[in-house]
């Protein structure tokens, strides 16, 4: 699902999408579709009033039986993915991971809604010359991913294409309050479930050929290609008094920056407090803090919460939880990052924008 | 949305998607996905019951509040539009029709089982050299679409690609029975709304770059690149009792064929009954029985009820409709086309499978 939109942009004739980049065009496209408003309810009485639209990790709305969530994800081969062999005897990304994580971040995004994933379209851009094995095995990994948190694939669409690519379409449901980026106010604690850095390690391990010792080695890879969205995470929190919650699929700062800004806030990250993968310190020693800052596609939740209800949510949760900072007031979105003795940590920019170099 | 499955193909190692199609690689997936059956509705009460799963145009669940549909579809430069350019001055698609395009046949999805159009969220593949002003229009093609039939975008993706493509989910809802494909009777009649042809009319005027006057040339382009999808007509079915139905997307008898599969049963077109489009005669003499029987991307619907009901239903549908054959006992899937003698007519091969060369 799309980003919170950025601040007007001046645009010129003749621009190519890059000059923009992804949330240029998020912005501008959000605008356009505004000018139209929202059609009106018919006298069918059928059609069911919009809760939450672009902007969030899933858009929702509601009807009598519940609120219901719905949300999409896109991989590319060549872009978020690339089969290519590496040192390690198996290729960077296998067709099971592909499936699993093209799954696991639509669940995420349900999760980080603190709703319950239900159904799932699929829809797969095919190379004439793809292995029919190929997909065979991409399935199991999207049906590894639907089993493990109760969804079902349910339809979908198959088309011919120069380039693969997957996009899932994956429903909610929640009884719950959702978990929203815009609730967040000063004087809230902000938390991440699980551990951080462990994806980007895994990827640089991957790219770079890095040889560890085994037990590393399997660590980082399950913590590249193996997320567990926190499904049962989010039904926690969304239960427990937490409203503001969005997932790590860019890097903790950035995201933070995200949440910030749809909340118009400000916020402090301690590094020093981050909850560090533990297979950090043996195969990166001395740039685990960086890695944790900007790893992305962690599929952990970031959420805010006042502090009495932060401690009481956090010890309920099935993969823990760690409190890394807080919300402040300031310029909206800026997220500044201290050590223990307050003193700014710089962070490399991680950020994902699909449409720049 | 995916077609139904046909039944079992033998597969070998090492073969490439080509060789089995479309459908059958449908066919090899979905048995995949039952395989493993649905998820178990949880003690939260959050999961509704499906009601149709893959194989319709839309797949579709039951809740409390309404009988809610999910459809997907996705167009890929060069596979589904190009902008090449013409001897009209004009591009074989321009954007704002891509984007029209692209929402019609998710709207005809939800029309062909008697629902509502809802919520929309759009995926776009994009090329970083991209224009920004063809995403523009690309929007306003969508918003068009949208805003004719009371559907609304409320989030999407956007993602890098080596090249271009869009893919939409679309919801829907309906509080009436569905408009099935399986539910064929022999002994039913065969009606299409609105006339046919007009699709692959169009499209060949602008291959080709055949001139006609301007009363022919607007009818074609509005009738192979403005299609609109016959939601109210597909509401008038299914509160009158029709209870089989789908959109033509494949052709009239390509459709048709999947409808009776669908329906385990057989069916009859007479060719001299068919409804052509009225730019036909002047265009392509003497092919116009031929388009019509193939022409692809019409979003008619396609229905079958007995001849009572039919009587009662074909005058309340705004686009009207013509009753063209009628079902019979016989193979599944099985469609004989003849002439006003009785005579059989050769269908050319329409269809599209999207996996073969």
């Amino acid at each position: 699902m799309p980003l919170p939109a950025r601040p007007c942009i001046l645009y010129h004739i003749g621009m190519k999408v890059s000059d923009i980049g992804e949330f240029g065009l998020i912005h501008r496209l959000h605008r356009q579709i505004d000018a139209r408003g929202l059609p009106q309810p018919g006298a069918d009485g059928l059609r069911f009033p919009l809760r939450v639209g672009i902007g969030d990790d899933a858009a929702a709305w509601e009807t009598s039986a519940a609120t219901e969530l719905l949300t999409t994800d896109t991989m590319v081969e060549g872009v978020h993915f690339t089969r290519k062999p590496t040192r390690f005897g198996r290729p960077l990304t296998t067709w099971r991971e592909v499936g699993w994580k093209a799954m696991a971040s639509n669940l995420s995004d349900i999760a980080a809604m603190g709703g319950v994933p239900h159904y799932a379209l699929i829809t797969l851009g095919l190379p004439q010359n793809e292995d029919v094995e190929s997909i065979d095995e991409l399935y199991h990994g999207l049906l590894d991913a639907c089993e493990a948190y109760g969804a079902a694939i349910i339809g979908g669409d198959i088309v011919g294409s120069p380039v693969f690519f997957i996009t899932v379409a994956l429903t909610g449901v929640t009884g719950s309050p959702l978990l929203l980026r815009n609730t967040a106010r000063p004087g809230d604690q902000v938390a991440v479930t699980g551990t951080l850095g462990g994806a980007e390690g895994g990827l640089r391990m991957l790219l770079e050929g890095l040889a560890f010792d085994e037990a590393t080695t399997t660590a980082l890879l399950q913590a590249h290609l193996h997320r567990q969205p926190r499904v049962p995470e989010g039904r926690v929190l969304a239960a427990n008094g937490v409203r503001c919650a969005m997932d790590v699929s860019d890097g903790l700062v950035d995201d933070l920056g995200k949440l910030c800004l749809a909340s118009r806030v400000a916020a402090r990250v301690f590094a020093h407090r981050l909850p560090l993968h533990p297979a950090l310190r043996a195969a990166f020693p001395g740039q685990e803090t960086a890695l944790a800052l900007r790893s992305g596609e962690e599929y952990e939740l970031l959420f805010a919460a006042s502090p009495a209800i932060m401690a009481r949510v956090c010890p309920l949760l099935p993969a823990g939880a760690t409190v890394v900072g807080e919300i402040v007031a300031g310029e909206p979105g800026g997220v500044s990052v201290e050590d223990e003795r307050g003193r700014p940590v710089q962070v490399a920019k991680g950020g994902w924008d699909h449409l720049r170099p």
